[in-house]
């Protein structure tokens, strides 16, 4: 990316579309300086890269920008963390212009308006393809982490599994619209359940990578096993997608089982479709219907 | 990249060779938790990716791995911020070994380490190409902004300029060492005299995309006219290196005319060498000598 006038209108034009940060808090300085945390901060960095994460025109730049910022809330929502500012690192390939720039801001500034986020600032390089590297920052005042399970309490799902993959799948046969291609291509990032999780729950994560490769990882943290029931998974597909499928960005909470009810009753008056998956006992690894289910993660593909 | 085994152990041998928090504060969560800041906290994200600002084998994966650190490291020192914390989110081609992570991170330890900078999260893709967008956290009790100068501040730079850009050249030419192809390949960011700076400066920024460039970045976000002198620059290359060449990541301050002789006596006595380039004026824009000299920028190169 020659550095000029062609990175400075580039960047003025994504940061327009987007809720952002005035100097010196902004866009614009060497680094981006903070408004002062009231809980304690987390943070996190995720890339969606062409070719690897999507393709064009598979996805449209909006659709791009949207999942994009979707995952990384996603990460703070498993932390129950409410979203503050964020960071954009924008790898862009020969040709790209001011109007795909806007494009991609186009796509975040909804989930970005909807989550209270401040874009604070960025960078712009080229690069063979595009990609996006995006770091967001959020406050809880008690972060959810991975390791908090204990025997005995309750796996919790805070949304059905499976459906994008089946969007990937739907997509890769040329489909481009319905409810699988929309998981796929836009997913919502569970903000709200993360944020009421933190009321009720021990951990939590996203399940990014299919449930049995992420309930592994819950199980490794907080050295329990967890033991899943397929016949009370909530599915958006089969039974396959939603084991192996990935990229459903629902969370995976474990609350303490004296605690269930009142959650669950809460989750509902939220509007939110909580649903009990299992439960943590003594001991490690993941347990399907009582037999050990390995760890079988999620090739993320280009659709 | 599979999620699965081979990312987890690419992650590991990574983390390994790196001052990494342990979780909940580090890796291994969905979101990494910062520790309560003392001062402003002073965020920024930059990218290094191959074929843009660096080919191999001209770039060991040590150099890759230094120069993606110091060009973030330089954005904290511009900013008077003391480095805290960061993030490190890896693109890497087919084929990329456990081994070259490891490679990539020996490059950053001893930065990382200099600087008290605390690895705590980051994420790793395939890519087309090797990639790293870092994100790094530093704290200031009151960070050096671009808009601070204001007319009859004396400018001084923390290094000399140019020895980046003949390093460029002489890579290209095939040449392997030399303190120019150093500067090129390991620059060394100027914390120490970011940490000084706040001290005594009203604004900085780090000279990356060469001087004329950025001086005219801090003349706009100050609303100042910058006038340079070019028998004061000093010189690591040929005067028109040191104008536009870029990737010097030496400081621009602006520093209250009544305080530069005790700024530059207390930075003679911390072993740093500052020197008076100029000073601010009335107006817009930059002038080299009495002479309107235009914003040219710095076209990174691959060598």
């Amino acid at each position: 990316m020659p550095t000029g006038s062609d990175e400075l209108s580039l960047i003025d034009a994504f940061v327009a579309e987007l809720p952002h940060a005035k100097t010196p808090f902004g866009p614009g300085d060497d680094a981006a300086v903070l408004p002062r945390p009231k809980g304690q901060t987390c943070v996190t960095t995720d890339a969606t890269v062409e070719g690897v994460h999507f393709t064009r025109p598979a996805f449209s730049l909006e659709d791009v920008g949207h999942k994009a910022l979707a995952v990384n809330l996603s990460d703070l929502a498993a932390m129950g963390a409410t979203p503050r500012w964020w960071l954009c690192a924008l790898q862009v390939p020969r040709g790209f212009t001011t109007d795909d720039a806007r494009a991609l801001a186009r796509g975040m500034a909804p989930l970005a308006r909807a989550h209270g986020l401040t874009l604070v600032g960025g960078n712009v390089t080229s690069g063979p393809v595009l990609g996006l590297t995006l770091t967001l920052g959020g406050e809880s005042p008690k972060p959810l982490l991975r390791s908090g399970a204990r025997p005995g309490d309750v796996l919790l799902l805070t949304g059905p599994l499976g459906l994008a993959a089946a969007g990937l799948r739907a997509l890769r046969e040329g489909q481009t619209s319905g409810p699988e291609v929309d998981a796929q291509r836009r997913p919502l990032p569970h903000v709200e359940s993360g944020l009421l999780a933190r009321r009720f729950a021990r951990a939590a994560l996203d399940v990014s990578d299919g449930l049995l490769l992420d309930a592994w990882r819950l199980a490794r943290a907080s050295k329990v096993a967890l033991a899943l029931r397929s016949d009370w998974l909530p599915l958006g597909s089969t039974l396959e997608d939603a084991l192996q499928g990935g990229e459903d960005y629902v969370l995976l909470l474990a609350v303490p089982a004296r605690a269930v009810d009142r959650c669950l009753v809460a989750a509902a008056k939220a509007g939110l479709d909580w649903t009990p998956v299992g439960k943590c006992e003594r001991g490690t690894g993941v347990f399907l219907d009582g037999r050990p289910a390995p760890p079988l993660g999620h090739l993320h593909g280009a659709p």
